[in-house]
């Protein structure tokens, strides 16, 4: 398995850098999680285009134009020969002198098998919610301190992942949005959340009798839903069963299951094309 | 110049740790920072507590005991002889297979010589504030992801630093705590801030005709204070001049000098000691 570090590839066994990087020394740095179906990164351009801005956000510059990135993806991706695959894509503050001054950043990009997790079980998601408001919310960072520190309180709890909220307000989950179904509407948080991009493509369906709404909303009303589900690169659209342990809906999840079937067509599309 | 990555020294161009590490995946890690003064840590058991304090917060366990890790430390002093040194000790979540899921953590123990910036011009820092209350405060975790983005901020508000606050109470700097002088007072943050080494040291001072308060306070007590100081191990009690463009006090710092001079005295007791 080959590592992509600044546009040259090594082994994973010698794929090392400096401990002077400001990700090492000060949580600094940013990055972005795509798939691959069959060789085909799938979106792409979603995903450059929030990777792109992620780093002018944190004022970092990415060496690699969008077409130069794209080559050390596919130079990867024939190297490795994974055919279905994540590919993460770090950007770091780079190796600073007095371990605080950005300098020039270092490119990261690790190529994973896919392991996409069907609901084939018809079991959704147990979720606990914490209040935590992720900082810089908007830009895809690296830090997960919450979230991995608390790996132990969702254990505790018999979750399988949190739910962030802000003093009552439905935020996201670490890794992926969150969406609540009603009678007639399809809802997920609008601010203070990473925007996913299968959260986007979600957001862009048509369902006959479901409008799709961004707004806030509360641990309450999500307590109260017919359907809820999270949405991720891996997970597409996966049906939560369980918040704070109460039930949600009647287990059925008609909706989340007609939006995952939506999302797998897209994927397909892209896939193709 | 030598660095210690798990007990081991190796050359500064050989410190390399596996991109991996769960710092650069997910900015997980915790750090603490010390002196040498002619090759003596000072108020060395003190950052052992706040340093095994904050890994047992964020759940990552030391492989070395309190002796140890002193031995490790003055091994890495003998080797790199610089008399007057900043220590650094980082802690990470270590090499993740799923670069989610805590590890055996990594240990890296760097030496740089010492920069302590002494107030000779009679000038004071200028510092521009900032809305932001600090993620698990009471941690030294490597989270810099604010301070490090708004380097520019402070340039283009011709400050020397940040000056953290929540909703208007006055919290600390990014690498320092924040204390005001009134008539009668000298007062810090209580809540929500990291409990800095040198802060302790100086809420244990007596002064006469003042008493050394920690409480919650405004910016716009701060603007109004008769001297106002930062504390931190490289800058001891250092003079601030300017806040969000308004000068503090008349200048004078009569008290942060007689502060700073007992702090010197305090760190030439314990180098003897």
């Amino acid at each position: 398995m080959y590592i992509s570090i600044n546009n040259e590839l090594f082994l994973q066994e010698n794929a090392n850098i400096s401990v002077a990087d400001l990700s090492i020394q000060r949580g600094y740095g940013i990055f972005d999680f795509l798939k691959t179906i069959n060789h085909k990164p799938i979106f792409i351009g979603d995903y450059f285009n929030r990777f792109y801005n992620s780093a002018k956000e944190m004022h970092l510059e990415v060496e690699l134009t969008r077409n130069q990135l794209h080559e050390a993806i596919l130079k990867l991706i024939a190297k490795n020969n994974i055919p279905d695959s994540g590919i993460k894509i770090i950007l770091t503050g780079g190796f600073s002198a007095d371990g605080y001054t950005m300098v020039k950043p270092n490119l990261i990009i690790i190529q994973t098998p896919l392991n996409i997790i069907e609901n084939t079980s018809g079991n959704g998601l147990a979720l606990v919610s914490y209040n935590h408001q992720r900082q810089i919310p908007q830009v895809k960072t690296i830090d997960y301190l919450q979230a991995i520190r608390l790996q132990k309180f969702v254990k505790e709890n018999g979750a399988h992942d949190l739910l962030y909220h802000n003093n009552g307000k439905v935020r996201e989950c670490p890794r992926a949005n969150f969406f609540m179904v009603t009678d007639d509407e399809v809802i997920t948080a609008k601010n203070e959340i990473l925007h996913g991009i299968t959260r986007k493509k979600i957001l862009g369906m048509d369902i006959h009798g479901y409008t799709f709404v961004e707004r806030d909303f509360t641990l309450d009303e999500a307590y109260q839903a017919k359907e809820a589900f999270i949405s991720s690169s891996t997970k597409n659209a996966f049906p939560v069963d369980k918040i704070d342990g109460k039930l949600i809906g009647n287990g059925k999840n008609t909706i989340t299951r007609l939006i995952n079937d939506k999302l797998l067509k897209l994927i397909e599309l892209d896939q193709r094309d």
